[in-house]
């Protein structure tokens, strides 16, 4: 209507959107394809949200893709505050649960209430991964890692002495619940890799 | 159904994917808000798409967000090819559009053809910006970086010499076919500035 927007209200918003600026500066134990520096989350969660929509015949029936670039766009948001946990690293699960949380009310807490509940609400389906939609937007993000480091002579993997079980626990478990055939696609590469190089 | 996809097509799409890691190492004119470094273009677009839902109440009613999300999602993977033109750039628009046609064929050309049409569709709806839903998504694209600059002193103007007129023309008229009160309440801030600053 060519009206600007009531000012409080909209320097609530502008004040989050300059705060999810910084998701650019948390990087992850993850490196670019090309190997020159490690992947920040913010250009992660746009590279998964790729991945789900190209790989969207992979999701069950009733997953609405809409739903979940929903949820891969903003379900890293946390990390601002609570930093990136690699998924192999020996972590207090329950410390992290918490910190993770009390991130979430803070940022998404900086919305409009109606915002903020919206927020709020996609990102606990996605962290519970117990709907249909937040299995498959799960299993998309654990998805990437190792594709990338299959594509890269195991990228990563050795630097943290990764072993096929801790894959299996941390990345198999999600994907064969939200994207069964990417696990069925993944499965004998991983066992090709890892038969080939654990032994050195 | 936990069997593996077919393996041609499958590796067809994840082809892509791997291609579209590329956009992570497109830098842009702006610079993050911490001032440390530029922004890539896949960050970038992480970025609007939290603008344009955040935002939404700036749209026009018959606006479907979720359309808005999947053009700004790819609107800038033709720059794997043909790079980031800042907008204030003296660039030939002709030449600029052949060189990110041209991109666009080939990159969604990776894709197995439904998704190569699917893509390239969105895309040139973007690119037109005669939909209701691309005009927003434009205006949105539009209305990061001048946010961004009023919050660090100018940012990138500066060092490009930008003037008032050009913001007018190449931010001023998107953002007013596409969402009016963000042009509403942009206008003022950048008067102000380029008042205080153009003849320093
Ligand atoms: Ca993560």
């Amino acid at each position: 209507n060519g009206h600007p927007p009531a000012e409080t209200e909209f320097s609530i918003r502008l004040g989050f959107l300059a705060e999810t600026d910084k998701l650019k500066s948390v990087y992850r134990a993850s490196r670019l394809l090309s190997g020159h520096r490690r992947e920040n989350s913010a250009e992660h969660s746009w590279h998964i949200m790729i991945f789900a929509w190209i790989l969207s015949g992979q999701a069950a029936p009733d997953v609405s893709i809409d739903r979940v670039l929903q949820m891969l766009l903003l379900h890293d948001i946390v990390e601002i505050d609570a930093g990136d946990h690699p998924i192999h690293g020996q972590v207090d699960h329950a410390a992290q649960e918490a910190e993770e949380q009390a991130a979430a009310e803070r940022l998404f807490g900086l919305l409009p209430s109606e915002q903020k509940a919206e927020f709020l609400s996609l990102w606990q389906e996605f962290e519970a991964a117990d709907s249909p939609d937040a299995r498959f937007a799960k299993a998309v993000d654990r998805f990437q890692a190792p594709v990338g480091n299959l594509a890269t002579d195991g990228g990563t993997w050795a630097d943290y002495n990764v072993t096929l079980a801790q894959i299996d626990q941390r990345v198999g478990v999600p994907i064969r619940r939200g994207a069964p055939g990417l696990w069925a696609w993944l499965k004998p590469q991983l066992d090709t890799y890892f038969a080939t190089t654990v032994s050195t």
